[in-house]
């Protein structure tokens, strides 16, 4: 047994993959494109909506007309034409006209507004009287009041929403470049582990951190690649490390990192060409027992055994640098929900490292109250009972009943 | 044109909803479950670990055989076997007796702790020396810590999240049953209207709704199915409509929809057989032009053509119908993700109306500042510079600068 030889705090962690570049882009159609991350701005080539349209039902007029208008004294104006859906109007207003215009329809010459119908009322057959004025350019959109020509209408790294793939929509671009999805080869080791169709004998127990990790990945929009289990063989090990990192961008190997058997995941990382180790322990609870190492842009993770620390870790590493491999702008907004709430008794925690403590959440009243739920880290259902994590960082050492404290959602 | 005869509150709607039943359960693999939505409670069949694990790696042993142990006076053990993981242990512990154990390994009969490594030292071939004492049970779980056979782990109703996978792993719940996806049938209906990859003439417009309404689907795990752009033609729409309720438990028909022309949307809703109109407007702004229809438990929206109006009833009402047609117990936390924001100018509200006002947030210092952007409902662009929506109820007349507000993120 030997004993961490590099630990890190998560600060000296971020700034070792600060530099990780983010993948390669590739187009998709717009209907596959949501929640990706643009690879490139997004430029309109053109004005939206390019013409002047009426954004109400009622009557396209020269606003000028309709001034004096009331209910007591309206004024009337004569209905010439009616404006055609999806059509260029061929004719023009003269003074005292108007013509009927839907909601989209385009302004006829001679027209710089819309009266809604409902301060309008028909009094004879051609004949409409306004009752209230309307402004010039009142209820108009200009041609380009959506979006001018040569404006950056969507920034590269931003991730799509459904009203980005409208603007896209709107300017005719079908297809867009995107960055790769980002995928995590994920392994459990232990020679304790059996598959979850199996009956485990005493002592043996089926593979938690594989789906706990691979929920997790899919949360992030990161495709996991299910390797499955490896036996405490350092040769096996390896080798299926090496596949894993042939395959997909990050390598997650679950098990094996605590000082006991773990020897095997830092010899097998670093027995691989060109990796060198980032961190060897991180002062983190839990989560202490991680291996950090890296190959060029690529990374390999010897997470806990237990699975709320490999659910710790991934968190607060594997957000973060997945949200490099997307070249994503808002990287700390990344799948982040907090919310605030007060904390209902009293939490310890040891300076020089960042605690992270499951919660329960309660409604009281208006405010959230926030329970701490204390269990071993090996225990996956206190991860679910929690509703979210709050930190303690490392200068403090602890909270106090009443505190009011971010949870992150979880 | 006529106006709307049966304009509805939210709350009106909310409770014209309630009684929309969850779609049918299917059985999906566990790899396949994330963030779909539990059919059925979920009982544990067993305990789990089902034996005592040891949680770090170290000695077992009987906890009293350490008691007086101290850096100045540790005790001598001696270390009989090493556990080997995965396996029951075929010894058994007698005074002053300890065994090697890996984090994960069972505990030999005899032993009822385990001593951290980092609290011995071997002093000699078989012997290793305890510098601190542990208590019963101490860095064990036992049999049943995790799960208690017959313990109900997962409620009916809830989504699940990386952890519910992982301890359905755990118990061996390899397949699991979810309610099933819904669907929504997808229509855009305007004369002005053209594909996406048409170049508009004047007085022409791309199909912006389709997408929008398309990633919002998407956003919820609802299942968009595109039906594309139908012109404004009684027995087109209807037909439409027919194919889009026995393919989709939802209808999504915008635009059309004003006093205007959409007297074709609801004439079409009217005239299916067994439809019943819900609210012909709502007391909503934007989005006042919406029509919504109900056959038994699938509903027919006529949303407002304007994309941010479309996007706004979606988002009020749909994700609530979605919740409902997915059995969600936790309904109201449905994909809502709020922030508290400082608003940094006045906004007027008329009574009697909901407002929903679209803000951008900036940070300063530590605090979120919301404003309010004004601008068309008819203009996509102003929801692409949003970071969320505010809501002002029917009673409040208007925020003002310096109002703590929620944000819901968008």
């Amino acid at each position: 047994m030997r004993s961490f030889f590099k630990v890190k705090t998560a600060k000296d962690i971020f700034t070792s993959l600060k530099d990780i570049k983010p993948l390669g882009a590739k187009s998709v159609p717009i209907t596959g494109a949501f929640s990706r991350v643009l690879a490139e701005d997004i430029i309109s080539g053109e004005d939206l909506p390019g013409f002047q349209r009426s954004t109400m039902d009622g009557y396209a007029l020269a606003a000028k007309d309709s001034f004096g208008a009331s209910e007591n004294l309206p004024t009337p104006l004569t209905i010439i034409e009616e404006v055609k859906m999806g059509e260029i109007p061929r004719f023009s207003l003269h003074r005292g006209e108007c013509a009927q215009i839907s909601t989209g329809g385009m302004l006829p010459k001679g027209a710089d507004a819309v009266v809604m119908v409902e301060y309008t009322q028909k009094v004879e057959d051609g004949v409409v009287e306004i009752n209230r004025p309307v402004s010039p350019l009142e209820n108009v959109i200009l041609p380009d009041d959506d979006v001018k020509r040569g404006q950056v209408v969507l920034h590269k790294g931003s991730m799509l929403r459904p009203q980005d793939l409208g603007i896209l929509a709107g300017l005719g671009i079908t297809m867009v470049s995107v960055i790769q999805q980002p995928k995590a080869a994920i392994i459990s080791t232990g020679e304790e582990l059996v598959d979850i169709s199996k009956q485990p004998k005493p002592g043996q127990m089926r593979d938690i951190n594989s789906y706990t990790l691979g929920g997790l990945c899919l949360k992030l929009g990161v495709e996991p690649i299910y390797c499955g289990i490896i036996k405490d063989r350092f040769e096996d090990i390896r080798l299926l490390i090496e596949k894993g990192l042939s395959q997909a961008d990050v390598v997650l190997l679950s098990g094996g990192s605590s000082v006991g058997v773990k020897d095997f995941t830092l010899d097998a990382f670093l027995s691989l060409d060109g990796v060198e180790v980032v961190a060897h322990g991180v002062s983190i609870s839990p989560g202490k027992p991680t291996i950090i190492a890296r190959k060029e842009n690529k990374t390999l993770w010897g997470l806990p055994g237990h699975p709320v620390s490999a659910m710790i870790i991934f968190d607060v590493f594997l957000r973060y640098l997945f949200g490099k491999l997307l070249g994503l702008a808002g990287i700390m907004e990344y799948d982040s929900h907090e919310i605030e709430a007060e904390l209902d008794r009293n939490i310890e925690s040891a300076t020089g490292r960042e605690d992270y403590i499951r919660v329960k959440l309660s409604r009281i009243e208006n405010r959230w109250l926030a329970t701490p739920i204390l269990g071993k880290s090996g225990l996956i259902s206190t991860m679910v009972e929690a509703d979210g994590i709050v930190t303690i960082d490392m200068n403090t050492e602890g909270l106090y009943k009443g505190d009011i404290v971010s949870v992150r959602l979880f």
